[in-house]
């Protein structure tokens, strides 16, 4: 089953003509879900080749412009292209008047209906559950309300061994059975236990973004055993006093944050394009976490 | 003195990967007069490397996303980047609620003022004047009140002639003078007569917008005698009724709108992306009007 980030954008603020404004598409066992849409994401998403018409989950971190503005014209494209479907979308409460007043403007509607869920950033809470992924929000540091994203797989049922399925002539109900932990019983015959049958289930796989904001030093139990960690390294430690006055992060202080939540890997991004070359970032942060890596756009993740 | 149009964006409604959605950047004189803003325009300026914090005026023609999306990250790039010059935006009133309430959500502010000037689609007026230039908005047949607008040098002195700077041994003041078409009177000599030494000035070059619009039948005078006028031709004549429905033009539409009101070239853009090959464009525009181009993302027309 997949568990995919593709990174759509990694630029802080204003884009660069490699590194559009903050985006990132997800697939998670097949479904879409999108993580910001800075101005630009559809054309990302074109670039890309991915069919955004799949996307009916959008998650919103905060109001700076470089992480919603491209959030319109997406919506816009999605109603030209026909879209039926319900679009969700999820993010700060003021959000909502904003795609309300586009709307008013244009003097137009949409042939879907959007459905919008506000977020806070006072404390976590589940904000998407379907039959296999939880989606947690995760109260950021920023200077406005901003709230970070954590998907996780709900766990999964235990794994049939093959061997077993000929060995036992087992049906489809039975496999079902024993996957669930019970045991099966057959007139005549010995019990076929489950605990002889079945693996105990992969780990359910989690992925954490956290952009934009200054480096958490409470809460990390959200973020603990993640597979991935999406962490905003705005600047370099040369700007550590910028990055503490405008509630970002510096790359050793993202590898503190993935050190202390105990997560296994971290991915670097929201780059200010004040660097060109990104590979101090790597330098600073690996002797404090060593599985690190550098988003860039069009890169894709799998868990 | 330059006279240049830069096509950023000929896209009608949704971007493609060749075209952007609308945004044009004039070169007159030197400065720089931004027209419509679409999702992206800020990416088709660095890619076309024009200095965005030279443009002082942006005109939007219509609260269309396709025409001001783009407006929004523009404005804050300015404002990161440094900018402290004012910024002048003409549009239909409600765009200034747009932008005061993105920056308010953001919770931010601007380092540079910025003046609004609403438009409006009722009739023609006066919006920009400087020593060398007027800008006239020009009402459109759209949906939703639009405006183009008519860009237009103003009458300039007569030319001198060179040879007669030697003959008659001509001052600065003197040849001001005979620019203006005024004589030079010299003590003890022959008058100097301003119709000997000068030629008549180069007649005003002008430049029409006309995007997004069903063909007008009245109001032609003010684009007579444009050195080129910009038309959207969105649909082909297999769309006329589409064209007729939506308030938009077709090609042939469109080069029958030059003809009638006798401009000098025409270029066509704001192409739906259903068209992936435009040459039909051409086919279907020419034999009504020539001289007729088509616009590109990165073309570059000199006037």
């Amino acid at each position: 089953m997949k568990f995919e980030v593709n990174i759509l954008g990694c630029s802080a603020a204003t884009c660069t003509l490699k590194r559009n404004t903050t985006s990132q598409l997800l697939n998670i066992h097949d479904k879409l879900f999108l993580i910001d849409c800075g101005e630009g994401t559809q054309i990302q998403l074109r670039k890309f080749k991915f069919k955004f018409q799949r996307i009916s989950n959008i998650f919103i971190s905060h109001l700076h412009g470089d992480h919603y503005l491209g959030l319109f014209g997406l919506m816009s494209s999605m109603h030209l292209l026909g879209r039926t479907k319900i679009l969700h979308i999820y993010g700060p409460p003021e959000l909502k008047g904003l795609i309300d007043l586009n709307i008013k403007v244009s003097q137009s509607y949409l042939r879907y209906k959007y459905e919008f869920h506000p977020t806070q950033a006072e404390n976590s809470e589940l904000i998407y559950e379907d039959s296999t992924i939880l989606i947690h929000s995760l109260p950021l540091n920023h200077r406005i309300p901003t709230t970070g994203f954590v998907f996780v797989e709900k766990l999964k049922k235990n794994r049939i061994i093959k061997t077993k399925i000929d060995e036992y002539k087992l049906g489809v109900e039975e496999m079902l059975h024993l996957k669930n932990g019970n045991d099966v019983f057959r007139e005549g015959e010995k019990t076929i236990y489950s605990k002889n049958c079945t693996l105990a289930p992969f780990p359910p796989r989690k992925f954490v973004f956290m952009s934009d904001t200054a480096p958490l030093t409470e809460g990390l139990e959200l973020i603990e055993n993640a597979d991935l960690l999406y962490h905003e390294s705005t600047f370099l430690n040369d700007q550590i006093d910028r990055a503490k006055h405008t509630f970002h992060s510096t790359a050793e202080q993202a590898a503190l944050v993935a050190k202390n939540g105990n997560v296994n890997r971290l991915c670097l991004g929201h780059f200010s394009n004040r660097y060109k070359e990104l590979s101090s970032f790597l330098d600073e942060a690996r002797p404090h976490f060593k599985n690190c890596i550098l988003a860039s756009d069009g890169l894709n993740i799998r868990i």
